[in-house]
């Protein structure tokens, strides 16, 4: 399998959220497409009980660099721990497996991540240092070391052009590869920017279980590199939620080959262009791992603006109520779990207010949902029947959009999640037994 | 209908908790029993779209003391706001609704709670000031004042010597009504202590939405009865958790008539023993909340022990986690998702480590799950298959305990919670709609 020819396109069109555009000066080619310099391959090697579960990406230019994101966790993966020791600004290569999480297993664990980097120099020829690996999957449960090495054996032999086998290899509750290929035009010429991810539970507060790789055939210096991941990755992945829950395992690796021959300076219009294409990106990957999220029917957005320091937990609070969420899954215009939400995030201490007295007045809150004012100053609006119909048609949609205005300003952010359906119950009660 | 005569018990035992003894100096009555010199009633006022939805308790002996709580949320409902503003020490009755919560109705839903105050204070002969009112229900909406008022005077005509159809129309989505009437033997004579209570969803990260009503016929000083109240209702209703979601709507209510003639004096061995009595019947009503919790179907316990500042919120990560929750649903010892919870939540600020540096070790957390040591210093125990299948038997009971262990020291908590299952999403996918 190789890149499709320039020019193609799609089916569906990787940019199909209404919250992001696609941005003028780039072009989606083939998802499953490279930049040049890269390859990588995916196998199965019974970690999973089927499927490909170990995948290899390389970059074969010599003056690669890298920058990478991992989770906040206070217990992390082996693998994680193994990546953070490695060289993170000239990657040149990552081994990325799922089925096992290889947490929590101790030195064991640390020697498997270690032999997976060994093993990857050895066949790829370069540093142990340039190595990265990462894994997603059961956590408490030996990952078998013969099965990792021996699928990475036959990945390196099988690298080719393209990153069809390698996405599929990382995947474990996905409904679907997530990748992507666009053809960036930059000031200086054209380069490619690409990326594969897998994530469907476990995700939030901050990037959570997502492995994601993304790869460019630009020319940038690592710091350069770092800040554009660091950037772009904050306002992607970062604010995302599916259950509230922050993963032992996330890791995001960025590779830049070169390959091209377009130079990408700090500071230039074109990292201002490759920065926009990568925020693009990684919005709309971030939108695919919420509407993948575990059992997820539709995607909500909240967007909330206020005091500075007020919006976060508000924005947290109501993308990670399970009451919000059953409801989106219900289609359910149920604002008031939205202020009750609100008003829990701030229990005892609401923003707007000294510190809390005796008889704090009820938190005056905005909320919009689907540009329909439903609660103003904190107090519902009296729909009639026609309204209160509209409101449940605009959220039957696939995107529904909250918005908040608290007390304050200086302040906006926004979170995308996803709804609690039966789905993830299922998931969730059945996924070791 | 009376209160069953002294000494009756009813078949199944309020105290059957394995993790609540019933004290050694209580008695269980009639769960509908009253102490002396209570009445109430509970009748259907049409809030609800069928059965009991307006409550009237009524202490008839002019110096009953009393104390209450509400929720911390910065959000909260009239009735709330209504009952702050009542002499909470010597209140002599309770307005209680459910189908509504009266909440984000501005000035006119705390017109309708003061309206409320007003018509019972003058059907009982006693000051506005001395009525509590508590709602509970769908948020947003008005609720009718007509038909609150309506019920509340029938059941101002209809009050009798128990709390049957009182406890009955404080239900939204509970299985069943939460009530129980013990006598307890104090040193200075015997007195009984009853509750009645709601609350299924909605709950935590304090005492969520439970209205929670306490009597009994001790006589005890004002300041006593508000000591007893807030450290038992510390170790009870705000150890618990269904949903993570704190209420708009919490209030705990408790009053004592005086009318059994024994004395509570304050800093007393009737004050410890009466203490005992409502510290174990609020612990077994909160476990009653946490069964009943919304399609709940069994009852975790997780125990943290380690630093001070970190045992809360470790304890809350792994109850309120849904991942942790859909386990125990499915009766599914992945201890991995309790390790994850705890990662979490020490993001970035792992407890007995110094300032997160660059690259902090995984956080050395022991786990225990039914007495069984499956995680040691953040190692998973190599469990081989009959080990495995004792602690899949073990997971399986309707009560399933987690004690884990955290760098430091000083600190010890828990928390109950439910699991969640299918039938939660269906309850709160479908519950305004």
């Amino acid at each position: 399998m190789t890149a499709a020819p320039a020019g193609a396109t799609r089916a569906a069109p990787f940019f199909r959220s209404r919250w992001v555009d696609r941005p003028a000066h780039a072009r989606e080619l083939e998802p499953t497409a490279l930049p040049a310099g890269f390859r990588s391959a995916g196998v199965a090697a019974g970690i999973k009980p089927s499927g490909l579960d170990v995948g290899l990406l390389v970059s074969d230019a010599a003056g690669t660099t890298s920058a990478a994101r991992f989770t906040s966790s206070a217990v992390i993966g082996a693998p994680v721990a193994a990546s953070r020791a490695a060289a993170l600004d000239r990657l040149r290569a990552v081994v990325a497996s799922s089925g096992n999480a290889n947490v929590a297993d101790g030195d064991r664990g640390l020697e498997t991540a270690r032999a997976a980097q060994t093993a990857a120099a050895e066949a790829l020829g370069v540093e142990v240092a340039e190595i990265g690996v990462a894994a997603t999957g059961v956590i408490g449960r030996e990952l078998p070391r013969e099965r990792l090495l021996g699928g990475l054996e036959r990945a390196a032999a099988e690298l080719a052009g393209d990153a069809a086998s390698f996405s599929e290899a990382l995947l474990t509750t996905d409904r679907a590869p997530k990748r992507t290929c666009l053809e960036v035009e930059l000031p200086s010429g054209a380069v490619r920017l690409a990326a594969q991810a897998k994530g469907a539970g476990m995700i939030s507060p901050a990037f959570a279980t997502v492995l994601c790789f993304l790869e460019t055939d630009a020319s940038v210096a690592a710091p350069t590199l770092d800040l554009l991941t660091g950037v772009t990755v904050k306002r992607s992945l970062d604010r995302i939620s599916v259950d509230g829950q922050l993963s032992t395992s996330d890791t995001v690796i960025c590779l830049a080959s070169g390959a091209s021959g377009v130079r990408v300076e700090a500071e230039s219009d074109d990292e201002l262009a490759l920065g926009e294409a990568m925020d693009a990106l990684l919005r709309q990957l971030a939108l695919e791992v919420v509407g993948d999220g575990e059992g997820a029917g539709r995607v909500g957005r909240v967007i909330v603006r206020g005091a500075a320091e007020a919006v976060e937990p508000a924005a947290r609070a109501i993308a990670d109520s399970p009451l919000v969420k059953t409801a989106l899954h219900g289609a359910d215009p149920n604002f008031g779990r939205v202020l009750q939400a609100v008003g829990a995030a701030f229990a005892g201490t609401p923003p707007g207010h000294a510190e809390s007295g005796p008889d704090p007045s009820s938190l005056p809150i905005d909320l919009e949902i689907e540009g329909r004012r439903v609660v103003t100053g904190g107090v519902s609006a009296a729909l009639d029947g026609a309204e209160l119909r509209a409101l449940e048609q605009a959220v039957s949609g696939a995107e529904v959009e909250y918005l908040v205005t608290l007390p304050g300003d200086g302040g906006e952010t926004e979170v995308f999640f996803s709804d609690l359906s039966h789905d993830y119950v299922t998931l969730n009660a059945e996924y070791t037994t």
